[in-house]
């Protein structure tokens, strides 16, 4: 399909979701409901609700897929050969995409619309909670997108939460070219299962590392922001590393900030030390446990150690980061560098809040995942990064000399 | 390790080749005796077979692979955003790749050296049939390496040809960031067993289509060249399509072509029609068997068929074709953008040999497999392809907004 096609197939189930809003807020009752029965509660019943003004935006999110460019078609890397044979890559889709995720219907929305940008096909899967109300979004997209032109089973989703679908669904190795789990529950699953190419994110346990020349004041807003702008995306700050020399300056600044907004500080014995003789009111610190190092806290919780250089925070960033995000506050020319060129995550900061990695911060427009994988695409995976390349040769009767 | 350490490591690595071509050679006749005693013949005795001017061959290659650009460290789609914050992407290395393949030594120094260029660790776990060659060319060049101050363990040798140790190294998820295996009776083993991601390639079920409007001349040379230059490489010929109305005038010329190399033709009823007309000398014709198509001969044997239309050809590339390269003569432009436009292949060419597919041949410098997967690479995997990007962001303090 040509861009003016996809394009204006997604403004039609833009304004589906809109015209068909009474429909899918049905839905979306009957699982909240189900939900409640079930006891669920707090973020888990927000993140499933739907209302009128979510619905719109869902269908403005979809817009805005439509209006970002297409990267199908563009050639790159082109060149003519000694021998006139002109060789260049273009960008094509990968095929079919299969998504399975939890209770977010959202995301049905945003991995039908992303993948029919890049000229994929989809296969929804998604969680129980949601099961209606991603069933009838999903129809009602589909419908829209059938109707505007695109092909029949472009957009499938699987109408059964029957846990065994999946494991059948990721052996389909030649139907299926990518399967993108969403929520972590879900990685080790998929990838004991596995068959067809798998993209792995979602996921990451974030450090931020204050080193000792760090601008003090930049570093308390860098940690709070990573940590508490929100604390349920995979890129918040899970532990935070000071060095020892400014420990005693810094560690009761950031402390007392997070003691207003009841962050919880799990810290190594020398933070703690720190800590108590601070006097912070309304502070919760306590010793961190051996496992609070390496954990993704998805909570208003900070693992908090001190260290002695620079090679200590990168061997322990090293130890329990799982190469998603990471971030050094430093005024020490010497030390960024080292910091960018040592971590080996999808995504290394230097002076700024890990918060910042996603897709639409990066200028890619929107994304589907964060990947932590270092095959095919790393951090934010926008539109392009679910699209491939082939090679075509263009030539004039060449053959190749023995 | 910077630019310059990894290629006076592999300056070193290619003279101990030849310095130790006494001890190499000892090893690759203990496997060659090993091997006629099997009763293995021809081309599988040849491919073991090591020389004096093949180890300096090998040499020689590893000084290309020195020769080549770093792809380390480059950056690429860097932008600044409105905050300031600088973003981009720098190149690094994927990590650890092991390589499971057959019986051919050369792979042994070839993907060691490509991969200490890109910055990875390598496991190298070959054939059983050149255990004694492999092992003490690993062993060679990799003690070379460590001299030359690469750190111990970089190139690693499994030193058993026990099937199971494979599997083990299949499952070794957050050790290994990539299988690569190289044979086609590997893939599906490890297809099977893989929990880490794999690259998959060296297998084409390769097809090219004569249309209407083709140059016969032209057509001639590239069908011949793409079966006869090499049939038992993955890119070689193996369906040649030719349109109904230029069949008569063009079946007769390839097959008299072919007929003088030993070539077997294996013919849809319609291509055997034209041919049992031609009396052409030492003529080998029969007609296909339905698993011709879709086979991948590796030999001097060539499916042929008369298709009634482009879509046919197409039709049938889709069917039976494995995505690696095919090819299009033709002098008709809509056809040959369609061709290029509709033939998801890795490499689709328009008036060219098939055989080009290689990374040399490409600008590549060189290469470890022609990809047939979608994600991460497809066709020739260069040195660019054994690689990964991290994103980078500097900062002066960012925050990002609620």
């Amino acid at each position: 399909m040509g861009t003016d096609a996809k394009n204006r197939a997604l403004l039609a189930m833009a304004d589906a979701l809109v015209a068909h809003q009474d429909e899918i807020l049905r839905a979306n009752q009957h699982d909240m409901q189900a939900a409640q029965e079930a006891g669920l509660t707090g973020y888990i019943l927000d993140r499933l609700l739907l209302t009128p003004e979510r619905l719109a935006q869902y269908g403005s999110d979809v817009r805005n897929v439509a209006s970002l460019p297409d990267p199908v078609g563009q050639g790159f890397d082109q060149r003519t050969l000694a021998n006139g044979l002109v060789v260049g890559k273009v960008r094509v889709p990968l095929g079919v995409i299969a998504c399975v995720y939890e209770a977010r219907p959202n995301v049905t929305v945003d991995i039908a619309s992303l993948c029919l940008k890049a000229g994929n096909a989809t296969i929804l899967r998604g969680g129980k909670e949601a099961f209606h109300s991603n069933s009838t979004l999903a129809r009602t997209i589909a419908r829209a997108a059938t109707e505007a032109g695109v092909p029949e089973g472009a957009i499938q989703f699987v109408e059964s939460t029957d846990r065994a679908l999946v494991a059948e669904l990721l052996s389909l190795r030649g139907y299926i070219d990518l399967v993108v789990p969403r929520g972590g529950g879900l990685i080790d699953f998929v990838l004991e299962h596995a068959k067809v190419p798998v993209l792995i994110g979602g996921v990451g346990v974030c450090h931020t590392y204050v080193d000792r020349t760090a601008d003090l004041e930049k570093a308390v807003e860098i940690a709070d922001n990573a940590k508490t702008r929100r604390y349920s995306i995979c890129n918040a700050l899970d532990t935070l590393l000071v060095h020892r020399e400014i420990a005693a300056d810094y560690l009761p600044r950031i402390a007392r900030r997070w003691a207003e907004k009841g962050v919880e500080l799990r810290c190594d014995p020398a933070a703690l030390e720190v800590l108590s003789k601070a006097q912070i009111p309304n502070l919760q610190a306590r010793p961190a446990e051996p496992d609070d190092f390496g954990k993704e806290h998805l909570a208003l919780v900070a693992t908090v150690k001190v260290v002695d250089s620079l090679d200590e925070a990168l061997d322990l960033i090293y130890q329990y980061g799982t190469g998603h995000s990471d971030a050094i506050v430093t005024e020490d020319y010497s030390a960024a560098r080292r910091f960018v060129q040592e971590v080996d995550s999808a995504v290394v900061y230097v002076n700024a809040s890990t918060q910042f990695t996603d897709g639409a911060q990066f200028g890619l427009g929107a994304e589907i995942i964060d990947s932590t994988q270092k095959l095919h695409a790393r951090g934010p995976v926008g539109l392009q990064e679910i699209t491939t390349y082939k090679w075509v040769v263009l030539g004039t009767g060449q053959v190749r000399p023995p």
